[in-house]
């Protein structure tokens, strides 16, 4: 039997970074979630097993603490498990480290299984078995709290509003999970970042967006360097928007 | 010695490929840029090398001609190779197949060697005493046209324009070479993407553009399948539009 956690190296491609030579956030996250389909896969609960039954999972929740931003060329390694799994949600942790052992930093995320017909939540333990029980490690740590729930702040103003593209959608045929996080993380501009550098990132996804898709995003300031970004598209009801996702972004300064 | 062919192998990840399962053009592109900085760095006359003597290399044109385009999880091999060194240029060839050896397609780029400071092209040969010499291979075959010198479309009509965020700039502190293909080809829509695919795709790199310039994309129809787009950004001048790049598009129906 495989072990319980999945361990993945990667090298920091230099085009993956930013001018600061850290590697952009959006595509650590594609790491980490990479991460997660290669280990699910290998142990026989993954995307291509479920597809086949009319099951697929979805990213819920899903935050990354950074002690530290990896470098161009920096070699990688992203340790992913499943700590906990509920009825309809599973709990998967991250933890991203050099190969000596140095912490680069952590992640959390919360998946819910659906039916990829009728779009709702299905019972996990139905899915071969209950297989994923045997792959639940719940002893290793992962010291960041929990993925927010993140709160919509009334007093968000719109800063940005642009129509999903091509390159936006992914294999799933909607908007990529990290696509959001660098539409997010583009509201502020080099300038910002020459200063300041993402500590914490937390996105709570709600619905899903398509290519077309008029996208807005609304910022408010929470203090503390914190901000939240909320991403909305239009319903049929001009007076009511729909919201598509919901992040949370703790800055620190460098 | 090394061999004058570097090789580097890669997994399609499924994040990095469209609705219809193929890698997007440009992860691709970056993949090739990728084997490049590699292949240059561990024969002596990479970037990193380069940059301590106030050197880098400039991609100046750059093809890609696709068979096929690779699949999400398919096993990649890029061969990369110079089959010619000028005073002031290289030409850098590129080969992707499976590992079994089927062909996917090529890519050939042109390369100029600036000086970091006056921005003015240098002699290679004065670089580490010729070193680039050693590794030129001009036997292997690279069975694609050479980077057309794509010409602008005075017929061309503006299609999109949008500032030039965070994400699209990458180490060197400008806009990511791979950007521009992303938002060039996302001109068009996931349903022209369900009925082509790009063939071939051609770019020309003029001007370096940064951090919240307003990019320009301009379109025109060139028949047989074939666009090209020019990306330009305003200069000093309000009647006078710098060009950024130039690149051409050829579709085929699938």
């Amino acid at each position: 039997m495989l072990s319980k956690v999945g361990r993945y190296s990667f090298t920091v491609e230099p085009f993956h970074c930013d001018f600061q030579h850290q590697l952009f956030l959006g595509h650590l996250g594609n790491h980490l979630l990479n991460a997660a389909d290669y280990h699910s896969d290998e142990r026989g609960y993954g995307i291509s097993y479920l597809n086949k039954q009319q099951r697929t999972w979805v990213l819920s929740r899903f935050a990354m603490e950074l002690a530290e931003m990896p470098k161009a060329y920096d070699k990688i390694v992203v340790e992913t498990w499943v700590d906990k799994v509920m009825r309809y949600f599973t709990s998967r942790n991250f933890a991203i480290t050099s190969e000596q052992g140095k912490v680069y930093g952590y992640g959390r995320s919360i998946w819910a299984m659906i039916d990829t017909q009728t779009r709702q939540p299905v019972d996990i333990m139905q899915v071969g078995k209950g297989i994923i029980m045997d792959y639940v490690e719940d002893q290793k740590q992962c010291p960041i709290a929990a993925p927010l729930r993140v709160k919509t702040n009334p007093l968000a103003l719109p800063k940005h509003s642009f129509r999903a593209q091509y390159s936006d959608v992914d294999i799933n045929g909607h908007v990529n999970s990290v696509k959001y996080i660098d539409h997010i993380l583009d509201l502020w501009d080099t300038e910002w970042y020459s200063q300041h550098r993402v500590e914490r990132f937390d996105i709570a996804y709600i619905a899903e967006s398509h290519c077309g898709d008029q996208l807005s995003l609304s910022l408010a300031e929470e203090g503390d360097e914190t901000y939240s970004v909320g991403i909305t598209k239009p319903s049929g009801d001009a007076q009511k928007n729909i919201e598509v996702c919901k992040s949370s972004i703790k800055f620190m300064k460098i």
